[in-house]
């Protein structure tokens, strides 16, 4: 018998002691001994819950008890997250987390106490949620050299973005429409500004590179400022607007990002809608790889939650060693390179075409010009809008382009 | 050090020793020793290949060497790659494979030998080439009940079913297409027939529910019968036919089949365009999970080769024990049910609303009559069928529709 332990018993908490439950034959032939839940950490009473009778409210009765040889940290946020997991760690059980923040800002102390200490550190429920992504990429691609990763790593923004894009609406009226499905929270600031995406193309990269950068470092940009006209505008150019965290090599540089990109709708990125998550893998000898599922939820969540603790049971889990970055990655994003897609006004066709010769209009309706730039760097790029500026143009918007 | 060996230097053989050579650094950190390519066997000399002093003729050098802990068997057939990987195996090395014929006829045996001499038979290779789907499935869904797999599982019908729906080509000009581009053997009946397909759905299906059926017992039809009006029809009904490995769970029963199906251009599958691979697969707790990518080509597929191999190497290699069918699975195919794409011609209307009365007819230029039935099983559809020729109807195009 394996005895394991769930800290937290929220949406993703119940749904991983559900899923024990309800594969409990499944899991024990897989793992080749049954899998007991034997507590659940929860500050709450919960007499309403069918794991009542396993909460407790005091850590040291997991940490005390040499049976539980895996926890589940599913409570997020830093605090006391880290504290438990750490002692979690130092008292010799493995520790899985769906907790995006926390694997972000201390994944490699974290994987570095779990080494010292003999046990796992895995994380797969904090990207993707159901997606299988962390571990192919360690495991499966291994191959490889990961030359990049192209990820719609939220599931709120892509949901707004869709109906942007299917049914004509606002971001306003599409954020409200996502809050009253239960997609987006009342504050959803962490995912329309693309915080939630930011620590995600985090730990892909740390996961494809073995190094962690400060989420702090990351040029992250939102969706608040796309306007409907934009992505009808995109559209009709045979592009769609997609939140996209990614890592990109270009000229020995690796740059990381999150920022609303039009996706050409050629790309396998593109047809993927409403909450789903994607993450495009592109590597030098499998080619581009792409993993699609559900990114969040209670039951797709559980998924991968416990296929790390069944990796662990089973001793087939990922191992990974992360360094904190030095400070060369990311590169500086003032030499990232791509087109653009720009909106103006005040100013005459003429006017742009001084400054970007080989640029492509775009067809708009009323006073904006629309248009893609050629390949620029942002340096290039903001320098070339500051002479468009001094002859009078403003910008109404700016999108990057996926190539 | 750790020694390999290759055996078979055709594509997939050299596309893998390329990658060992060429990601020798990375994949040391890896495995956390070097890897080196000590032998390739082939019955060729191949003066001209960079791995031509590493080439032997006998197998015995490779089996009698204690240094070779990991052989790679990409030569393909069942003979003599059946008896090699058997003797590999019982000298207590572990095989890695690429040979879908092999894995869908012996894989329950060759699984038996490995764990009888406690070493690894893996075979990502064999199935979706560089896509990592069947370690992911093992290991990375763990935790779920597979109830459905739908996979476009072969490049080269994809590629000629992508150019008859894009370009308008018919069958057999998108064959000829296919085969000056090398997506298609000068003999392509294995593709085209879709036994190619059906090998790689039964060790999907042996991978997710732990039982191999008979490759024979699989119903299986190619896409020889696809017309270039059915591909249009379908189009504006909005559906992409695409030749699917399908596994499905009906009321208990576990079908598998391969065919040909009309996809909404919704689905997930319906985007995945040209010589690229698709799996779905539908799980109780992750819900509908996609992995995508290149279906084949020697850097692709050595892409999967290596991934096996680094994890013998490591030892998180996903474990597998197969039994082999006794005969409840696959269900019987004339109880699966679907709606079905029938065109017929010498027939009225009327005559069809009488036997299929819920029937969504499908404008059509010409005299065929073209139509999505109810929901219907085979026997049923066969009956109706029955009827209709009894009325003078004949059938001129059929194919299943996916839900």
């Amino acid at each position: 018998m394996k005895y394991i332990a769930i800290l937290g018993l929220g949406v993703v908490g119940s749904g991983t002691a559900d899923l024990f439950y309800a594969n409990k034959k499944e899991i024990a032939a897989r793992v080749g001994d049954e899998v007991q839940l034997k507590y659940v950490l929860d500050i709450r009473d919960l007499p309403e819950s069918p794991y009542a009778d396993k909460i407790v409210h005091d850590i040291e009765v997991i940490i005390g008890d040499p049976e539980v040889s895996v926890v589940a940290e599913v409570i997020g946020g830093l605090h006391p997250a880290y504290e438990f997991t750490c002692r979690c760690l130092a008292a010799g059980k493995s520790v899985v987390s769906s907790n995006k923040e926390l694997v972000a800002t201390y994944g490699a102390e974290l994987l570095g106490l779990a080494e010292e200490h003999g046990v796992q550190y895995l994380f797969e429920a904090s990207t993707g949620g159901a997606i299988p992504v962390l571990a192919p990429i360690t495991r499966d691609l291994a191959g490889n050299r990961v030359q990049g990763i192209s990820g719609i790593l939220n599931g709120t923004t892509n949901y707004i973005l869709t109906r942007m894009f299917r049914a004509g609406a606002t971001f306003e009226a599409a954020l409200t429409e996502a809050q009253e499905k239960g997609y987006a929270e009342r504050n959803p600031a962490a995912d329309i500004e693309g915080i939630d995406a930011c620590r995600k193309i985090c730990i892909l990269t740390a996961t494809a590179t073995g190094t962690l950068i400060d989420p702090a470092a990351v040029h992250t940009e939102g969706i608040t400022a796309i306007r409907q006209s934009d992505v009808q505008v995109a559209a009709q150019a045979g592009y769609t607007v997609k939140l996209l965290g990614r890592m990109v090599e270009q000229s020995g540089a690796t740059f990381v990002m999150v920022a609303p990109f039009l996706v050409p709708a050629a790309s396998p990125l593109a047809s993927i809608e409403d909450v789903f998550n994607g993450v495009l893998v592109k590597t030098d000898f499998a080619g581009e790889v792409l993993f699609y599922g559900r990114g969040a939820g209670a039951h797709p969540t559980a998924s991968a939650v416990a296929a790390d603790v069944i990796s662990v049971l089973r001793g087939d889990a990922p191992r990974r060693r992360w360094s904190k970055s030095d400070g060369g990655v990311p590169a500086d994003f003032a030499l990232f390179t791509c087109r653009h897609y720009v909106s103006l006004c005040g100013v005459e066709k003429s006017a742009v075409g001084v400054v970007w010769s080989e640029a492509e209009l775009l067809p708009t309706e009323g006073e904006e010009i629309a248009l893609l730039t050629p390949m620029i760097s942002e340096r290039e790029f903001e320098d070339e809008l500051a002479r468009l500026g001094a002859s009078g143009a403003r910008l109404q918007a700016h999108i990057r382009v996926l190539d």
